[in-house]
This record gives C-alpha cells, sequence and structure tokens, in this order.
C-alpha cells in the first residue's frame, strides 16, 4: 500500500508531467508558427505562457510543502529536489518558446528568404531532447537521460553551423540581414532549449542514482554522499 | 548561541558567497577582455570555469546533506532551497562569462569597427545587478532585492537597443558583420547574467518574505503558504 506521503509524490510527479505538456506544447507551436508562418500560433503559444508560469508556482509550493512536513530522506528527497529543478528548466523552455514564436512572427513581416539553416530540424531536435528527458523522468531510467546528454552535442553543432551559415550569408547578401539574424536568435534559443533538456536529464540521473554527472564528461560522473541521518553536521 | 545546525547554515553562505564572488570577476573579466582586446583575461576567465563548476557541486551537496540531516521549517527551509536555486543562477553566470570572454576573443582577430554599441555600460549594469542582488542576500534585505528587479528592465531596453542598432549597422556597412553579430551575443549573454540576477533577487525575497514573486508585476506578490507541521499532506 502507498502510504500518503507517497501518493503526494506522485500526485507532485503528474503535475511536473502537466508542465512539461505545456512546455514541449509550446516548443513544438513555435516551431510550426516559424515553419508556417501562422500567427494564430504565436499567440497560443505568448497565451499559454501565464498558465506555464502559474503551474510553476504551484508545483514549488507543493514542493515546499512536502519538504516541510515531512522529512524526506536519501531517494525521496532527491526527487523532490529534482522536482524543483526541472519545474525551473521547463518554464524556461516556455519562456525560449516565446522569445521563438516572436521572433517567427516578425519573419512574417518580412520577405521570405531562402536560409542557409534548417530551422525545423533544430527544432524537433531540441523538442525531442525534452520529451526524452521527461520520459526518462516518468521511467526513472538514467540510461535514456544519459542519451539525452549525447544529443546535446549534436544541437551544439548544428547551431554552430547555423551560425557560421547565417554570417556568411548577411555578408554575401545584406539584403536576408533581417531574416538571418531573426534565424540566429531562433536557432541560439533552441540550442538553450536543448541546454535545459541536458539539466532534466542530469536531474533524473542525479534523482535515480545519487550521482551529479554536470561538467563531467560522459561515463565520469562525481558521487554526491549519500546523506545519513547519523553523520554529524557539517562544519 | 548558535546551534550546530545555524552555524552550519552560516557556512553555506559562506560558500555562496565565494561562488558569487568568482561569477562576479568572470563577468568583470569577460567585459574587461572586450573592452581592451587582452585575450590574457580571456584565458583567466576560461580557467576560472571548472573551479566555479566544482565548487557549484560541493555547496549543492553541503545543501542537500543539511535538508536531509536537519528537518529545517519555514525560514531555514527557505533558506536551504533559495542557496540550491542561487548557486545554480550563479553557475550560469560564470557560462555566460565563458560566452562573452570566447566572443571577445574572436572579435580580436578581427578589424577593429566603432560599433553603436556601448558594452561596458551594459557589462557594468548586469556585473552590478549580480553585485546587488548577492549583497541583498547577504543581508536579507528585501528592498534592496526589489530595486535589483527594476533594473533588469532597463537591462533588457538597452540590449534591445543594441539589437536594432547593430542590425542596422549590419545593413548598412556589410564588412562590419562579423564584428556587430558577436556584439549581438554577447549583449544577448550580459542580457541574461541580468535574467540571472533578477532570478537571484526572487529567491532573496523568497527567502525573507517567504512570497513567490516570479511572474508577477512589482508591488503585487503572490504568497506562497506557509508550510505548517500540523497540515495533512496534498493530495
Amino acid at each position: 500500500m502507498r502510504t500518503r506521503f507517497h501518493q503526494s509524490l506522485d500526485l507532485l510527479k503528474e503535475k511536473l508531467l502537466v508542465m512539461a505538456g505545456f512546455a514541449e506544447q509550446s516548443i513544438q507551436r513555435s516551431i510550426e508558427a516559424y515553419r508556417t508562418r501562422d500567427t494564430s500560433l504565436v499567440e497560443l503559444v505568448r497565451r499559454s505562457e501565464p498558465a506555464i508560469n502559474l503551474l510553476e508556482r504551484e508545483i514549488d509550493a507543493a514542493a515546499l510543502d512536502l519538504l516541510a512536513m515531512q522529512q524526506p530522506m536519501a531517494v525521496d528527497l532527491r526527487f523532490i529536489l529534482s522536482v524543483i529543478r526541472i519545474n525551473a528548466d521547463l518554464e524556461r523552455v516556455g519562456d525560449l518558446a516565446v522569445n521563438i514564436a516572436i521572433r517567427a512572427r516578425e519573419m512574417t513581416q518580412m520577405g521570405e528568404a531562402d536560409l542557409p539553416v534548417d530551422i525545423p530540424k533544430l527544432g524537433t531536435l531540441a523538442a525531442a531532447m525534452v520529451r526524452k528527458a521527461i520520459e526518462a523522468f516518468i521511467d526513472g531510467d538514467a540510461l535514456l537521460a544519459e542519451r539525452v546528454l549525447t544529443l546535446d552535442t549534436e544541437v551544439d553543432e548544428i547551431n554552430r553551423a547555423a551560425f557560421r551559415a547565417l554570417s556568411q550569408r548577411i555578408k554575401q547578401k545584406p539584403a536576408d540581414t533581417p531574416q538571418a539574424l531573426n534565424a540566429i536568435m531562433i536557432a541560439r534559443n533552441l540550442e538553450r532549449v536543448g541546454d535545459h533538456a541536458t539539466n532534466i536529464a542530469e536531474d533524473v540521473i542525479f534523482w535515480v542514482s545519487g550521482s551529479d554527472v554536470r561538467h563531467s564528461s560522459a561515463g565520469v560522473s562525481m558521487t554526491v554522499p549519500e546523506p545519513l541521518e547519523e553523520r554529524p553536521p557539517i562544519h
């Protein structure tokens, strides 16, 4: 039988999945707005931002309540801390979607330019990273989370190549400057979406294994000491 | 007399101040690298990144230990959670400093261009936001933290104006494209430093007052319910 505490943890997880759904949808809509030049999608992305922000506060408050009222140990404590961090990352993904959508709308007011960048491809990859990181969170799957980390290198490379190609285009065809600049900023925003997916994947690994893999090369992970009740306070 | 627990909280605070010192120094050095075209500063910024990353993990582990071994309530719990969040923001500020420094180094390999943007001014403002946010953290000063929030609007406006002026320059003088693009990216990074300072200021307000001011207009703040031990679990 699940205790009330564990039911509360389940509920917290469900709320975070709703949050993830909103964030992922916003990213997909913003890419679709870029691709189709459909400004009604921009409005949808903008309108969902307050809901995402409200949900972020609600999840944080629920996580805080659980920390305050219970004395979660080890894996449960790491779970709640991961939820707090993932929550912040998802909210930032929502912000980035708004940035992308607004840039996409600006581009509809400019002439069409055949730019040397495949934004939908980069966007699909970044959105897939978020989805996989959340799947890893749902299943507590550290292996899947590790795979998200390797995808980030790919996203970074596409973004760097986009920056080079678009800078080149600006020099060769100054008339394309406004469109190319907006595409550079959109690619940069998508690269940051990938960074947030990476953070989420690292939090999943931290939750499941107690390892802090941030800033370490793949395969080498720093281990955070498992907190033990009998250990003396740090001083 | 301070309890051992409160001594541990003091130590956590001290470590975070060291972290803040590193992050602020990196930003200042990166701006100086831009201003003086001195690539030895770029190396200094790059070399301090691993130290910042190591310290981030150390602070997180210490905060986690305190959460696991003690059962901090109300203000102490909020303090520890704020430290965890501020820690992540400072680490990102360090990353942004590295981005800026690398762009500054790239610019030294290009011809000098008299660009319509005052990067040192924007950088000084963004660094001041971080410093003030940390001062607010040191003194638990919610009023000073509120003032940081108002500075963010100014940083955003300078960044938007820089984007417009630099785009214009690219169109009018395509030869300046590489320098102008780098300046756009540096301004964008500094604007994000301001965002992180804003996050830190919001965390100070949350810690001191228990209010969650994120995403609310100035003066109107959402209140997170004070956790009470006797409240039933959420379900």
